[in-house]
């Protein structure tokens, strides 16, 4: 029989500030709203209060733009600390046209300003920057969770670090997981027979995509809801990475 | 305060054949299940059954390759009359590398194979085509069920039809919409603040693709799972389309 999944909205997280600890203020809040972490749970949060937390924030005061992101800033009518802040998060710009720039960060993702984002940051003139290490973040979180709840290593769940990116082609931004602990993000079904003895040649289904993306389901926009639990969905244990999801340059025909 | 969302698999849809009534096995499958229908409810459908119900299909015994798909699948030991499918689904090849074709369906998807497809279809060589006008395809399922229902019109609740698809930069694919009906595709946050007051400037939410994603979670492709009920998530009600997530090309700089 299969069980459905569901998804929870996790309520009453507050404002977060550089050095909190977001594993104490997650669990607290599950607590709050009388949810129990459960084996088998996918806790998925939001970069951005991961990037707070742990004090990526950048006040744009304190950047000196160079000679290219002065021009290109003029060109677009754009913030010239702003761009270089984009410039220094990229380790390549993959295009870079109508004002718009889609780069490469230095992990490997690539998306519209490197990930480098304005809203919800509560500051004037202050950017969040991605995680540095968006794995390490979601480990972090989740060993402090194990050990609050007293069970440690026992408690098998997962943590997924999210953002909010555009795609070629579809119009929509969706929920990605950038960062993983406790699962494989990627399921394959290579070598596999569908019901018909068909075998399936290719298929890898990016769950921790999908994942985040039912997340983003319950958190919106406008609403303060940073971080959802994903209860019933039967995941692959194992110490993947959000590395796992970004393609390698040499099968990827669009970089 | 925020409810959860459900994510439930409908269970005991048998095999699909050319002509079948997907309005009226669905709506026994949720019955047999003991789930009725409810306002607001989102149900999502993969395309294969849509493709088999509506004769989507494609003998590989009746095509005449061209002679460019005969050199193409010479040179990566492709099937030719495969190769010849795709080509004649597809109005504009993307990029065609590594024996990979990425095409722009009649339709404007943009995805490998021009959305050709030839698992869990059941039959030695034949292939399954993306429905004519998967909206269409919605719109039929769903007023067919508000017809069994005994409800019609009034019980509003949204139809997508799904496809699973490679990205461009991201291993795995992840389950998209490409039908839509009874919802807006696309919920667009732009000129409401976040709760800090900034305003979002770019925030514009593919939120089918989301619930595809969601949707694909019970889904599987080793279980005959095709459809699934999503339960719980509050999207606009409307007269949307699967096109309202295709880029236009003026924006796209991945085209």
């Amino acid at each position: 029989m299969h069980t459905q999944i569901q998804i929870l909205p996790v309520t009453g997280i507050g404002d977060i500030r550089p050095g909190d600890d977001l594993g104490r203020l997650i669990y607290d809040a599950l607590k709050q709203q009388q949810l129990t972490l459960q084996q088998g749970d996918v806790l998925i949060i939001t970069q951005k209060i991961v990037s707070k937390a742990e004090g990526r924030l950048v006040h744009l005061d304190d950047i000196e733009p160079s000679p290219f992101a002065l021009q290109y800033a003029q060109r677009y009518q754009k913030d010239a600390q702003h761009v270089e802040v984009v410039l220094r998060e990229s380790k390549r710009i993959v295009r870079m046209d109508h004002g718009v720039m889609i780069c490469e960060s230095h992990h490997g993702f690539i998306c519209a300003n490197a990930g480098v984002d304005e809203s919800n940051i509560g500051g004037e003139r202050v950017l969040a920057l991605l995680p540095e290490d968006s794995d390490r973040s979601a480990r972090q979180v989740r060993q402090r969770m194990q050990e609050l709840t007293g069970e440690g290593e026992h408690l098998d769940f997962a943590v997924i670090i999210s953002d909010t990116w555009g795609r070629p082609w579809r119009n929509g931004q969706v929920n990605m997981a950038i960062g993983v602990a406790g699962m494989e993000p990627v399921t394959d079904y290579r070598g596999q027979n569908d019901p018909y003895g068909y075998e399936l040649r290719a298929s890898m289904i990016g769950v921790a995509d999908e994942l985040a993306a039912a997340a983003e389901l319950v958190m919106g926009k406008v609403d303060r809801i940073p971080v959802a639990l994903i209860r019933g969905y039967t995941y692959k244990t194992g110490q993947g990475s959000g590395r796992d999801l970004i393609r390698e340059s040499a099968t990827d025909m669009f970089r």
